[in-house]
C-alpha cells in the first residue's frame, strides 16, 4: 500500500515532502494563483499552485511542465479522486487547518463527470438519489463513524459479560409477530418465506436453548406503507434477551447500563466533533434513568394542557414528546421508562403482573421519541396460549414457537431497538433517513 | 435479578448455601439416593438427595416435605428449568467438577413435556428439526461462544484502524451480482425487490463515498439449489473493502492479519475448551499466509497424481484439498492464497492486470476449502463497462453501480468470507449446519 498520509496526521507532521489523498471538493482557479480543497475520510487540506498561464518562447521543459499542472488543475471536476505529491507547509493564516501543501505532482486516480447532480442543500429526496455523493459530505461521514462506535462499544458491553452474539435467520416459514406488514416471496418446493420482522421468535429460541444471554445486532424487514421520518421499510434492529429474570425491571437496568456505556464511548472519541458539525452536545445518561407509569404519564401530558386523542390507552408521538418535557424540566433527563402498558396494547407474550394486571413490559423514550419496548416474556406455555388465543392468533401458525416452551424455558425478556432512532436523535437530526447508510422505504428502493 | 450463581463459579466458592439455576440434564433416581445433573450456559453440576420414599406413622412435617422433594425429583422432566437451593460441598470423588450441592429445595421454573424428541445421536435433520433443544449440548453453546470471540476480535482488528462499519441494505431494485439464485418479491407500487446476495455493491459505493475502509458483518441470500455441507439460502457474511490499494495483495494482507488476529482471540480464551469438546487444537496462523499462483497450483495437483475434471481452468473441491495438503507439507500452514485467476472464471468488476492478463484477485483455503474471494475492484467505469458487455451483462441493470464510478471512486479491493465457513473448519466440524444457529437450505426453512 502506499505511503498514504492522512489529512488529520498533517498538523503534527514537519514541513516536507508529503503524499495526501481523497477527492477534489472544490477548485478555486485564479488568474495567479490556484487553490484545491482536497479531502478525504479524516479531514480538508489546502492545495495551492502559483499559476503559469503561458510560455514564454525560450521557456524550458520546468515551464511547459508548470503550465501543464496549471491546466489540469484548472480543469478538475469535483470528486476526482487523486493522490497529490508536494511540499506541507504549515502557515497559521490557512484557515483550514494550518497547513496547506505547495503542488508538486498530482496523481489523477479517477476522473469524476464535470457536473455534480447534488449539492448539500439539495432536497432530502434528491440527496438520496445520489446517497454516495451525500454522504461524501464531512458531517455525513461522521455519523457513520459515530454509529460504529455506538455499536462497538454496545457489543463490547455485553461481550464482556458474557452474552452470546446470535444470527438469526430473516427468511422464516411463518410470521415473526403478526401478520400485517410483511414481505413474502416464493421459495423452494412451493413453499412461501416471510421475511423476519423482529428477531423476537429466536432469541427467545436463545432462552429455551440456555443460551442465558444474547445480543443480535441485525437487519429486519416492515413492509410498512408509512412515511413518517421514524419508519422505514427495512432497519437496523438491536436485539438482547436475558434469562432468569424477575421482572421487566432487569431488562430496563440493563439497558440503561448499556446505552449509558455506549454514549459515553461516543462522546470520548467524537464529542468534539459532534459539536463542531452538528452543533449538540452529547449527554451521558445518569443511571437509574426515571420511571413513569403509563397511567401517571398520560395524567401529566393532560394537566399540561395536551390531550390524547388515541381511544386505546395508549400515548401518541406529542403525548411522548410531553412526557420527556415533564421529565427534562423535572429530572433533567432525556430518557424515560414508561411502565405499566395494559395487555390490550401489548403483544401476546408479554408477562403479566398478576397483582396489577399490568403487562411487565416497558417503552423507553429518548428526547420524547420512543426507540424501545423490552418486556418479560411469558415462558409458561399454557398461559401463552390463553394470551394468543386471547389475541385472535392462529395456534396452528405458532407451533414451532410454543414448542420452546413445551420442553422448557426459564424466565426471560428483553428488548429491541431501532439503532437509526437512537442515532438521528443522538445527533439532533430529524429522520432516520439522514442516518441509515441506504434508506428503503415504499417509494425509495434504490440505489 | 436473584442471586444467581454460575456453575463455572461453583468450584471456587466455599462450602455453604448456594442457588444454581438451569435446567436438568439427567436424572438417576436410585432407591437410597438421588442425583441430578443441572447445567447452565457456563457448565453442569451434580446434585444429589438421599431418598425418603415412606413415610414413619408418626412422621412430622419435615418428613412430608423430605417426601415430597423426593417425588418432585423422581417426577422431573429432562429439560426442565429450575433453581436449586442448597448447600455445596467440595468433593474430590466427585467426578463432575469436584463439587455437588445437596439440594434443600427446588423453584420449577418451568416443565418440560417428559419425552425429548432428539438426543446428542439423532440424525443431522431430526436435530435441526428441534435446533433449541441441541443447542443445549455443551459443545454447540461453544460454538456460539467461540463465534462471538471470533466476531468481536475481528471488529476490534477494525474498529482500532478506523474502519466505519455499514448497515447495507438486503432490499434491492437490481441483482447484485447475477441473475443467478436470486430471491425476488412483490414490493410496493408493483415494485419488484431483491433479496442482496452480497454487500458487494454497496461496499463499493463505500469507496466512492469516500469512507476510505469498512466491514460490514450481515445477511445475504442465495436462492440455491445445492445441498453441499457448505451451501445455505442465507448466511453470515464478513466483509471488507478498503481504499487506495495498489493491488490485491495489500487486501490479503490486511486479513492474513485480521485472521490471526481473531483467531488468536479464540485460541486464548476457548483453547482448552475447544480441544476438550472438540478434540482439536486451534492452530494461530503465522503470517504471511503461503501464495501460490492457480496455474501453479493446478500443476502441483497433477504431479500428485489427481486430474482435475473441471475445463474451465479453475480448481474443483478434491483439487483445493490437494492443494492444502501440499502447502501443509511444504510450509506447515493451514491457509493458502490461490492468486492469479483469468478473468473467464471471475466476476466482471474484478480489475486485470495489464501485464499478466489475470485478474487481481485471489481465494483464499483454509484447510483445504474456500472461504473468501477477494480482489481489486476495476474502478475505472469505462474499462468496467466494457468488461460487463463482455460478460454479457446487460448495462442497464447496472446504472445505479455504475454511476458510483462516473463521479469519482479511488482505487480499492476487498474480500467477502462466509463466517460458517470459517467457523466450521476452525472447530473440525463437517458442515456448516453445525455452526449455524439455524440453518436455511432448500428444504429447511424452519423452525
Amino acid at each position: 500500500m502506499s505511503q498514504r498520509v492522512l489529512v488529520k496526521q498533517l498538523q503534527s507532521l514537519p514541513d516536507g515532502p508529503v503524499s495526501v489523498s481523497g477527492w477534489v471538493e472544490t477548485v478555486r482557479d485564479q488568474k495567479k494563483v490556484q487553490f484545491v480543497i482536497l479531502r478525504d475520510e479524516t479531514g480538508a487540506v489546502q492545495l495551492v499552485n502559483p499559476a503559469t498561464r503561458e510560455l514564454a518562447e525560450d521557456a524550458g521543459p520546468e515551464a511547459s511542465a508548470a503550465l501543464a499542472l496549471t491546466e489540469t488543475i484548472s480543469a478538475l471536476a469535483t470528486g476526482t479522486f487523486l493522490t497529490v505529491h508536494g511540499q506541507l507547509k504549515h502557515d497559521e493564516r490557512v484557515k483550514l487547518g494550518g497547513v496547506e501543501i505547495k503542488v508538486a505532482a498530482l496523481d489523477i486516480a479517477a476522473e469524476a463527470l464535470p457536473e455534480t447532480p447534488i449539492a448539500a442543500d439539495s432536497g432530502m429526496d434528491k440527496r438520496m438519489d445520489w446517497r454516495f455523493l451525500d454522504l461524501r459530505q464531512a458531517r455525513n461521514n461522521l455519523i457513520f463513524r459515530v454509529q460504529t462506535t455506538l455499536e462497538h462499544a454496545m457489543r463490547t458491553y455485553w461481550v464482556e459479560r458474557d452474552y452470546i452474539e446470535i444470527h438469526s435467520p430473516k427468511l422464516m416459514s411463518s410470521p415473526s409477530e403478526s401478520n400485517a406488514e410483511l414481505f413474502s416471496m416464493d421459495y423452494f418446493e412451493d413453499k412461501t418465506a416471510y421475511l423476519a420482522q423482529s428477531p423476537q421468535h429466536f432469541k427467545q429460541m436463545a432462552q429455551s436453548a440456555g443460551f442465558g444471554k444474547i445480543f443480535e445486532i441485525g437487519d429486519v424487514f416492515r413492509a410498512d406503507p408509512s412515511f413518517t421520518s421514524r419508519h422505514a421499510t427495512e432497519f437496523t434492529s438491536v436485539d438482547a434477551e436475558i434469562s432468569w429474570i424477575d421482572s421487566h425491571e432487569d431488562v430496563a437496568r440493563m439497558q440503561e447500563e448499556l446505552l449509558q456505556f455506549a454514549i459515553q464511548a461516543v462522546k470520548d472519541k467524537h464529542g468534539a466533533e459532534i459539536e463542531e458539525l452538528f452543533g449538540i452536545e452529547v449527554v451521558v445518561p445518569t443511571v437509574p434513568f426515571p420511571r413513569i407509569p403509563l397511567a401517571e404519564a398520560r395524567e401529566t401530558v393532560k394537566q399540561r394542557g395536551y390531550e390524547i386523542p388515541r381511544t386505546d390507552g395508549d400515548l401518541d408521538p406529542e403525548g411522548e414528546r410531553q412526557v420527556a418535557a415533564y421529565i427534562e424540566e423535572t429530572y433533567g433527563h432525556q430518557f424515560v421508562f414508561v411502565t405499566d402498558y395494559h395487555p390490550e396494547i401489548r403483544p401476546f407474550y408479554h408477562m403479566r403482573d398478576p397483582e396489577t394486571g399490568m403487562t411487565r413490559s416497558y417503552d423507553l423514550l429518548f428526547k420524547g421519541v420512543e426507540i424501545t419496548t423490552g418486556a418479560q416474556r411469558e415462558h409458561r406455555v399454557r398461559i401463552l396460549e390463553e394470551q394468543a388465543v386471547e389475541k385472535g392468533l392462529d395456534l396452528a401458525g405458532l407451533e414451532h414457537y410454543l414448542d420452546f416452551f413445551r420442553y422448557g424455558t426459564p424466565p426471560h425478556g428483553g428488548f429491541g431497538m431501532g439503532l437509526a432512532r437512537l442515532l438521528m436523535l443522538l445527533l439532533g437530526e430529524s429522520s432516520i433517513r439522514e442516518v441509515t447508510f441506504l434508506f428503503r422505504g415504499p417509494t425509495r428502493l434504490a440505489p
